[in-house]
């Protein structure tokens, strides 16, 4: 298609894959295919992410260790192949990179990208001119290895690997953030709201303890979605059956890199099952848009507690992060909680375009990987920052507005609730009904009406221990 | 709306709440606030589904059954309540749950439709009659409980028992289907695809056994997502804190239905996490639809392999299970596959609407719990219907066209993978590309040029050969 | 399942298909291609919804009439088809309809089901005995038809007229409740609120002007759907050639039933279009869930408005509808805010099922025509119902809490705004901050400080002047 | 992180805004608040897009000649602004733009940032130095604005003018290119498919046809979401009230906007909708993916269409781009297909996002605005240059492959279809199934039984006259 006879432009060389020849600068690590892919998709400014092309150099690296151990491979290129990929590991090549995340559904351009740029950085190391293929990009990088199998293979991995280096994390330092502030609240007795409403109190610890726990669980469903990527596609090479590759060979890689990764990947124990469709990064991404869903919950009460100053409810005070107007002095608005809704959208939309792509699986490949990829790991980088931030510049700071959370409370027509069982269901109802008209607080009704005396309202009025399950026994409403 | 002096209407009686009166229909079971609930939902035609009312009856009778072994409910009503609350787990009293789907967020006009039905069921047993409340739906039938728990543990009930009771047998009675596919199609080489385009062959069993991994996965995913489900909310009462409840009520209780459902429930380790949200519904449904995704798959691929009967893909043949055309004879629609598809759409959507739900959760109750309970269980019921019916009129009827399968093989340029390890990648392009130009086959341009031996050409050209791992090492494609 | 030899079942007549004979019930209008369907599809409880089962009336009857009058069918079964169609029409024969949902996804079961109910009432009007096909299910009932163009012609007619019919009407009902609140409202000034933070003021019935006005704009967008939904397919036959089918057959079917719905439907410009795929069912749907969208936002701020009854924001009170809790007297939840909630989860779920139907079109027929057109006719009903019942149980009875609304505003720090523009942003600034650390309001720290005549003071502070736009210039802040 | 007293760091100035002083860059001209964002908001790497930064600078540059020409700012600063807005507009300051996208919900960071930019900027040309604020940054540049009325107008802009500017361009292209292959391929006659299987024939023209009517009704799709964003906030300030803000302020602004990007803006009739929700921009992304499900539809069947080269379809053959495979010859990929499709799957989930987002509006503002702006316009730009590709890199050079379409024709059972209306339905199903038996064409199962004249047998077995409406008519099946 394209044939170029004459000299080559200025600063490239030229590259010859079976579809002819094309001019490649001069400079670039990556080769023909590479050149070709950048061509045939200008569509995003989107790149593989820095984890998958991670995850790529881990996979060509330890190919070239056990092709080398099993014999298929020489030394010299072995360990070219490894030093070369190592850089690829560690980031220091990234601009050769430049491929679209809208490409091949194979994400073969990505993997012949890989190739390539290793090939011709491992061919200099040998001394060899770029273009040269002294290391072959097919025949000794791609040794025993399809983009069908390497391309999940590396989505697998690099999910895996962000969710234990950055996820995990984040959410272990945004729970405990919550706990410290169940325990710090623990004392400080509020009202609790159902359908909005004013219900029976509520420790503002149990709250945040009650936060802490969906994160506890968030933590669980990451380690679940971590188990469900765990099995992989390599060694299945085109279309599952293994064809060109040692039977020993993926399950060497995959030891390889969990000691690497310090996460548990191994070979697919069915290859159709693994590269014919992605089953495992829709259940992934499924896991990670409860977590958006349970970060938008607490973001939500938290800007809702912290909601004032003066015509909100005012129960808690943000920590103050930038002027929130320009006009209004005293204005803080919750920008930090926020930006974590913002990104719980995102999550939540992004889990679609997986379960979209994962969905339109046919026969021996998924051709929607790259799309996939872009948005399971998105959802991982985000919800990790989003959960550090939450914590650092949000939960952290967070101040109980006890002054307020009392004078709430003292307010509340649900006080009645713990005189029900002493002077039954009726004579309580119309306290409270008398409290509402009057604009008086039940206490005082119940006190003027003398209900009971005195001691005993003291004690059955107690917010405190309204908090505690096992009270006087009846129904418990709702 | 509120008060009526007069003679209430025939064949009504008339209920009173803190409302005021309100004509029930005499013959009803339920009482005022259910007759007020449909006055006030007249929204849509869908009813709460059997499987939460015979949640909610569980709960109901093992409420009662632990209240009288704590020693807060008299023996005689604590009979009555379990006789009642059993006609309600088996389904007889079905007819008076009348409300909507689409009633207060909470459900718990559903929690109070039961206690009344359950109360008046029980007070007639007891001799008295209906309205009467000698058995009272709060004090007694609700005791120690509030809608806020109540509902949220009859829904992971509901779905729990569901999934054991039906989607898991589904699933296997599919898996065993698609698996015996597998050992029967084992001998049956065909083309594999990938991209769609002709890939290096597979046997039609590998292909199948793939689809029955992806079912074992999914039943693996349906026990995750019971895991999820296994804590309830139960004991938390009104905003999670037990007032009003005996401590040991909720793990009294769900041993009890532990027992009667075959499932595992256990008292949350957090209540206010257990009901101000339900991350754990949102977490299940993700794991519903990945099944979804996995059948979409496993339908389109038998849809597409059955493709013809002449102008298609034809590898296989679907069982006929009803004329296609009212036109064209011996046409036979995959209807069956179609049908699958179509619940995998509808399950993909209903995970939206559980994630839309869980998201809008605020303090100490999320009320969109109706919602968010119909979609989960419509979603486990049509998985679970589908996937018998489709291993029982599709995949245990398919036949392979084995004479289609070979001579596409045969056909096939990628044939011409195999010579590469001996001839070069080089020279066996080039024979495809002559078996491309002249219509031959990769065999036979091959033995006319005599690249190889015949006695060797026959060796490699073995497509069954190439179906396994450990060919002869070298680059895998794709 | 194929061959009955002896006797048939009690009760049954025996039909034959090309598939064979097979028992249907002898009291069923239907025949042997529904009894098939019936057995092929037990997957669901749901079955095609009223609305489409009409519009298949509406065809079947206009299609008779134009089949005489084209020459093209005789007037004896021309006038009992119509006759027949008259009553599928108008729902008498509804229990006739037993296809489940999940069928074949071209929706032909249901087009044989109509079919055969028209045969078998219209044979039965010239005095046949059912099963005789005195008039034919195909040739005469069916004639110029393909399930391939009906089903989609009969999912637009449904949908066009249900939003005519229903949507319409309920919306435009909702919008005048709201736009009467707006009125009634319109001289009460509170607090304005972004970032959930108390801002400078608005009023009460500006907010219901904006909600009203999103409700206008959302019939304009049932309109923009209507116009979506006008083309049909009818006329395209099996697919989109028109074999078969006279070529005026289309355009005059249509033009009876554009009279007798009173919406517009004519034929698709481009058949091939119109029948491989169902863009403008997706574009229709995403009209609904957009309203559903307004709808969130509008309940969403009527809860918290009026939240509380003490405890929360408690600008306004929503009529009570039912107690809200058997425990705390005076608590009215916003359950029919939940319920609208809940609706509008619903229908953006169910959106996402119509999008994956409409992503899956391949060639010649969409087969997830059944799906889509449940999914978004069930959009269409809720939206109604639940706009309707929003308006009347609710917005009908908000009433505005003044006192509140103007304690509150009193109180409100950003009453400092309208001082700027005179003694400039930082004098501004310091007295909001002098007020929020004494407790005291703006005006109070500002007469104690003199910082302008008492009367300026009074004019400046006159919130009812901020509601409105041209104040002095300046900063306008956010 | 709030006070730092002794010397700034190298290379950096102090700014100070109410919560203190802050280290700027000197050479930047963003200031303290952009830097505030900065370290707030550590969570993605996306930031706003180009497309809103020039929509701000639109905004900031009309503003600027109309508050000048209202006489509310002198010329000088206008002009100024005018001037350093302009440099905004063409992108040479965006590096001055490093907000994440996941900030403030209101977008107020971004609004900051640029009136920072320009006002440092404008303050330059005058000769000032930044960070002295000749040329205020809320005083001049945000004069009778806020950031709650010009981000969502900044929104409309950025997606109005890129629909022109990119999208409709785009769109009319593919649509071209499909309508001119729909010419070219208008003779050749091939197999319909109707739920995968054999149908009677189409044109292969028809087909494309049908994929230029879709693309041609995207256009008319993409107008109707350029209608829903016309209306615009501008004039609202911070609460929709237009406090500070000059009555005709929106409306001129918007008139120099429609001028400058050849789209119409106007002001909001009710600014309370306008900024209270974003509902237009939920309608305008249902449009979008109302495309995407277009061009899923379209690239699938072309894939299909082309699947092969030997064991598919084989009916079309698609433009080579790249080698599909590093192992098998003649492989060729419809990878360019396959990028449409991830695109498709990547728009879907946008639209999640952006519902997500447009339901989440509370009381006078909605703050999830950037992330809906995000996705917005992701979309729009990936449609746009994803539908140009698809154009010019696959349907351009896509040919038809007359021979395999002609042969599929031949041995299509389908063909018996014309014969029905002369031999009768049952005899032309026997011919079928005879045919399907021995494995022999209809025509020549046909002749051998003489079931009409040789003449006749040919007038009918016409594949061409099949195409076409207004054949013999009968039933028209399906």
């Amino acid at each position: 298609m394209k044939k170029s006879a004459g000299t080559p432009p200025a600063n490239t060389r030229i590259e010859r894959d079976t579809m002819g020849e094309l001019a490649v600068p001069s400079a670039a690590y990556y080769g023909v295919q590479t050149a070709r892919a950048i061509e045939n998709f200008p569509i995003s400014s989107l790149r593989m992410p820095r984890s998958v092309i991670r995850a790529m150099g881990l996979i060509k690296r330890a190919a070239a260790s056990v092709n080398y151990s099993l014999g298929l491979l020489d030394k010299k290129p072995a360990d070219a192949i490894k030093a070369a990929a190592t850089e690829v590991v560690e980031g220091t090549l990234d601009a050769e990179f430049p491929v679209d995340i809208f490409q091949t559904g194979s994400g073969t351009s990505t993997n012949m990208n890989t190739n390539e740029v290793i090939s011709n950085r491992a061919t200099e190391l040998l001394g060899g001119a770029r273009g040269s293929k002294l290391v072959h990009p097919n025949d000794h990088v791609n040794l025993g290895q399809s983009s069908n199998d390497v391309i999940p293979t590396a989505i697998h991995i690099a999910a895996g690997e962000l969710m234990q280096q950055q996820l995990i994390p984040a959410l272990t330092r945004l729970q405990k953030s919550l706990a410290r502030k169940a325990k710090e609240f623990d004392k400080i007795v509020k009202i609790g709201r159902t359908h909005l409403q004013d219900a029976t109190p509520v420790r503002l610890g149990q709250e945040f303890g009650g936060y802490a726990r969906q994160i506890e669980l968030g933590i669980q469903r990451v380690k679940r979605a971590q188990d469900a990527l765990s099995e992989v596609a390599l060694g299945g090479t085109a279309v599952g059956t293994g064809l060109n590759c040692h039977p020993k060979f993926s399950s060497k890689v995959m030891a390889i890199i969990s000691k690497e990764t310090g996460c548990t990947f191994k070979e697919a124990k069915n290859h159709f099952e693994a590269q014919s469709a992605q089953d495992s990064l829709v259940e992934a991404s499924g896991e990670l848009r409860t977590i958006a869903v349970s970060l938008m919950k607490i973001a939500n009460d938290v800007r809702w507690l912290g909601s004032g100053p003066r015509c909100g409810l005012g129960e808690i005070n943000l920590p103050e992060t930038q002027p929130g107007s320009s006009i209004m002095p005293g204005k803080v608005n919750p920008v930090i909680a926020e930006s974590v809704t913002m990104v719980c959208a995102q999550v939540i939309g992004n889990d679609v375009s997986v379960t979209i792509g994962g969905q339109a699986a046919n026969f021996e490949l998924i051709v929607m990987l790259p799309v996939m990829a872009y948005n399971l790991l998105q959802s991982i980088e985000l919800l990790a920052s989003v959960s550090n931030n939450f914590a650092a510049k949000c939960i952290d700071g967070i101040k109980a507005n006890e002054e307020r959370c009392k004078s709430l409370i003292e307010e509340s027509l649900a006080m009645c609730t713990a005189l029900a069982p002493e002077i039954g269901y009726e004579a309580a109802a119309k306290l409270a009904k008398d409290a509402y008209k009057s604009g008086k607080t039940v206490r005082e009704v119940a006190k003027e009406q003398k209900v009971l005396s005195d001691k005993r309202l003291t004690e059955l009025l107690d917010p405190w221990r309204m908090t505690m399950p096992g009270g006087p026994v009846g129904s418990a409403g709702g």
